[in-house]
């Protein structure tokens, strides 16, 4: 007897419920007709536009002001540009937790922390996780590491030429730099690393972008380097591309564990039992328990690092601080780890090696996204690696919290808990 | 000599900076005063605290205003149950691309996407995708497979007692389906996992949650059974916890891909040489060269599945749709494919095993991204298979695109051909 | 400056050496001349062959009567349908650890186990394990699961022929098990699991193999219903080829950690105190410490599960019982895990999903390897199950004596120790 | 219904067969009595006691002879060192293939390649692998890198105390590299990586190791600095092991990919459409495609780097040559590379950037072993960046053939063929 087959069968009499096979057959086929003739986007956003194509898709007018609500018409030339067929804004809620206290050589002092999100209990989750992390003195923090990679890859013939190319390649070091710096003000080429597989010859560019995430400044040094390389190199490659996906652009990878992807921080805290009691409700030691488990079960589905939900508080704090949300599919990946330590106290970490922020460029100065790293006081250059600090910070609130729920018993009851804490204030309130 | 030392003594003597040691170790060491006492967040939410909370951080009355517009006044109520110390909203610029024909069982005709995101050239990119796609007929999409899961674990005190819990629990299937009915109107237990690791019984429990994503159901159901267990069981855990990490909750992991998190659809089109050269500007010989490096790049930096960047797609579409972005982490991931066909034309799949999508719960209900939905025709229950396979074809569209960007050349370009467009379409306007 | 450009710069000069790239690049060229013809390997083995090609092969008569000495002259007949082109035998020596006592449904009491490795200290390091295992009562063994698996894959021209044929397959269940059962007088197909990824069918054959490891059988099975499914399915694959590489066949992957690969054990003990100090030469809080590093650090090096070093004791006695060693690369992957208990006494246990390994068949019948078997009692039909328990009790005998070793500090010394002991040994027995 | 459920019952009914629960239970549980108190390893070897060993054991005098044959007595000697409680040894089957030829700059010319296997059609594939190549004008292989490495980690109270440590330790590189030297006469320090992970401070130190695999060599030298480190670091650690599971030692890992782990080498071949036609049964066409999917079906299944069965010829060829073949389980990753190119020939590559081997240490020196390293002149120092180069050319080989047989349906049908090409040759020579 096979059960996975009938779980299939199971799952193919759901799909094709009442319908049969040939209904199903010419639902998937291609269809050749009625499909209207697309133009590529368009760039040159006006506000006619965005209302016009609102109405055209049919939304009443009550959903298209939503979308173009008066804010949005008034900050329509800041969207213009960060967006192509740009047809209004969305928008979500804010929640504000902390202020959290750094203890790094770049935040240094009290924060606070603007999330972005709609799941109710997220912000309330990451602030209790914050008092927990002040209790104890803040979270310290140590910038590691930074670096913003390209991978373009060379094609050649055979090995022959790849030996060739590489004797040349390994010279031109300073040549690569001078023509990086062609490409930007502000960035600078760090490192060079080849990797050579089969015909192929890939070279990750890695450079110091300052206080951009950096990705838009290493592609376009990266395509200087590669035209060059292709127009002068003795042994001429018979393809090249920009980006080999060797560099973890937009995906979880685990390559930035020994290296650095954007940029590299440790956050670390020791909280005492008093607070695991009185804010996380639980003791090191079954906090400790269920971390371990957490570890191991996150390593038997086939995660990369170790955590519990860094994607969370980073994904809501990259949305309210203008970051590229899209990255953190790579960033949020790390190793969290608790210890029991005497007295009942427990060291807490989490180490993220792969944060893509920046504090200009990108979202950052959109109105919303400004006003966010002004309550954070980041605005502008000279603050990325803070913000960098920061987010590990967050994201170790947010796995001391989570794993205190989880502990304790209390996560499945969070929502419920929540239903009576807003009645319980709600009662203070009026009395 | 050791480079790689050497390049951690920059980075430290970067670090560093001016400073010396002491005013780094001391910058770190936890600081006992000057933290103020926090409370809980505040899930009582009004406008008059959102206001002060955001006066009181130093916000000037113009960010306040950002952050506090009109339409949020507005709406507040909407937001005020999604987030704890609600203090605004922030806004992110829309595009809408396509529309996009799918051919699928469950969406089927021409869909309008909306895209919430301030990267410049991500619409227009995932437009062109579309474009190529309609130009083929369409996207035809599969429905696969369906289910959310919680993964709580029971700890026992030696494997004697795993044998004799598991005797027992294996016996509890109707039980078990009855218990996860109590907790919910719509969904289904529809399978149980068993997996041992010494003295841990790991119990995947699987559901139908019909149009919600589901998280907050299995949760519930989970704890309800749980709860029996741990009360019924002959044999008793010396503890459980609700979530072992195994579920894959909040993380990129492989084990979708043999089973199913959340929802499970595939995608495919096959692209005339016409089509690839007039839209995608190359052919399928190119495409399908720098598809083939760019797998086994993605393989050497050790990430999950084989694909370029699914989450720059679903990121946008997730975050205008009122989905969870934080479950981007764990959703994109997947299996990209192009192979050359006879005539210059191109087959091309995106098959993704674990979307996280829903709608109705979450944040689909709040204004801008019902409005959304509205556009896409997927307001409210019957709709979520039909986004799942929407999500498919717009993560494939996006594979063709920024594929074809790098195997033209044009994927540095992009953004200097943004700006050359953008005055091509103004001077057409102009005209 | 680029640290790692350097780098490659010296491993660059120093594969150069003296040489120009002229010459590398010649070096590397295809060399069309002067390659004999070569036949097929000789499947039809004869002493006169060996020996003559051998000696043809520019071997000494003393190398020659190494690799063909006496015994291999003996049972050559043996050795003949073992390999081709066979040419004598390598010899490796074999040690003997414990014996050890195992606490299982299939392995129930004392069973010496014997290590062919030529790694000093390996044989040492595995009694002291089995020591420490014993001092505590034995190796509590469960075996938890059994299956082996070939994946074939059916590719189709498009995904209105998928469904189509999903249609059809899902109900060959009956058909597809008398088509195994018509392969083989001993496996049963238990399972089939399908996944669709874009036009591509995989369909996972699960097959229970009674004491035969098994890979042959379900090869064979699965051809069987390959080639049914060819010739009846309504809808015509374009393709099909027998393995996917979807199977996990001689590749550590994650699969089967939710399923299974082979034979899925867990072993487990309670260590006291006392026996940790006294075998072990430290304390349940210093290993629970190096566990927990080593399990991190093993994450951040990307590995699969999270143990130490199951390949060694796995490899040796692989090789001893006439098991496919190469297959060591998938069953190396497990979850090993240590718990301080009170009183100072340390919970262990250890996890593998992927044995692969039987009693008959393979390797099993060679002279020595039949000994090692005798030595275990475990010659023949019947003991699979019991093989599988007691390798993974050896599994867990190897990880707590290398940690231990790494915990106490005696890891680096463990060679001078050896020669120390070797040294006390001598006395000893010379008094 | 739940299926996996109705599985895991099946599969517990059939662990407990006619038992109960409570004999199961019973079976399980340590047993306090009647376990022989074992004493350490004997690492003096002597024939008399390896003989009394078997025979203690319950072994007959056939088995004991079997174990302890003349040539193993013979050579007891040059065994008594390899191994601790030494009874004998193993003997496995010797299959040569080839020669091969191989185009690098340190192997260069005509090879063979010896595979001690018991797997019937191992030899036969691999040769004909060899076949293709050899066709082909043999296999060009390029030395990429090499470094072994060794991974302590020490652990501070806190970050700020890793700041101090990490302030002196930046500085020591001179001192490291000295200590290095005094603890080997051949090993040089090469490169050292710090990698922080909330207090705890990983260093990977690499290591050019001349001719020898080089772990032990590592060893030493680490153990030489880290008790430098842990008396002279003006910031104490609190704890410090010599392998924090970092390095990837004896496990397949993710991190040789971007640096390298033992010996790095690519290895390729174009092969004509002749050859494929005449020795492989098929054309470029089928063996890409199989490639493809079986690059995407190894991704699914969660393995580490694309290849198809590295370890079944890279056990064969360790195990002939005297390397330690636990080993296999981290050097069978790399990745495979199929491609079309004109004229239906095609081009294969193959990287493997975790070869440990050497030609002098570990079995090298053993008689069986030896004579296969003197049949490939690859005796003692001088000779192992050869030997790494030979494997990358086996593991191409080995590629093609596989592939080969199961893209032309052949793979399932080899043993049948292997039988019937037995019969045809056995007819050829008595004709």
């Amino acid at each position: 007897m096979s059960e996975s087959l009938e779980k299939a069968q199971k799952m193919a009499r759901s799909m094709l419920s009442s319908d049969n096979v040939e209904h199903v057959q010419k639902a998937l086929q291609p269809k050749i007709e009625n499909i209207p003739k697309l133009t590529p986007a368009d760039s040159l956003n006006t506000q006619e536009k965005a209302e016009q194509r609102l109405t055209e898709a049919g939304l009443n007018p009550e959903a298209v002001s939503a979308l173009l609500d008066k804010s949005t018409r008034k900050d329509f030339g800041s969207y213009s540009e960060s967006v192509e067929n740009l047809s209004g804004t969305i928008r979500i809620p804010l929640g504000i937790a902390g202020p959290l206290q750094l203890n790094g050589l770049h935040a240094q002092g009290l924060y606070w922390i603007p999330l972005a999100t709609h799941e109710a209990t997220l912000v309330a989750s990451y602030h209790r996780g914050i008092m927990a992390l002040n209790g104890s003195g803040g979270c310290s923090v140590l910038f590691l590491n930074e670096g913003m990679g390209r991978a373009p890859v060379f094609t050649f013939a055979n090995l022959s030429e790849v030996a060739g190319f590489m004797s040349w390649a390994l010279l031109q070091r300073e040549k690569f730099i001078e023509l990086a710096a062609n490409t930007t003000a502000y960035g600078m080429l760090n490192d060079i690393r080849f990797t050579v597989e089969g015909n192929n010859v890939y070279l990750l560019f890695e450079m110091l972008t300052q206080d951009a995430a950096g990705q838009n400044m290493v592609t376009k040094a990266a395509d200087g380097i590669c035209n060059y390389i292709a127009k002068h190199s003795p042994v001429k490659p018979s393809s090249w591309i920009i980006e080999s996906n060797l560099s973890g652009d937009k995906k979880a990878s685990n390559q930035s564990f020994l290296g650095v992807r954007g940029r590299k921080v440790t956050a670390e805290a020791e909280i005492s039992a008093d607070v695991l009691k009185r804010v996380l409700r639980t003791d090191s030691k079954a906090l400790v328990a269920a971390w371990r488990t957490m570890i191991l079960g996150g390593t038997m589905s086939g995660t990369i690092g170790a955590q519990a939900h860094y994607s969370n508080g980073l994904t809501a704090l990259y949305l309210a601080t203008g970051q590229d949300a899209a990255c953190v599919a790579e960033s949020a990946v790390g190793i969290t780890r608790f210890e029991q330590r005497e007295n009942g106290s427990m060291y807490c970490s989490a180490t993220l090696p792969n944060l893509i922020v920046g504090t200009i460029g990108g979202g950052t100065g959109l109105p919303t996204q400004q006003a966010c790293l002004t309550l954070m006081g980041l605005v502008g250059a000279g603050h990325a690696r803070a913000l960098a600090e920061i987010c590990a910070g967050v994201a170790l609130a947010g796995e001391l919290s989570i794993i205190a729920a989880i502990a304790s018993g209390e996560f499945a009851r969070s929502h419920e808990l929540l239903g009576r804490l807003r009645k319980r204030q709600s009662r203070a309130q009026t009395d």
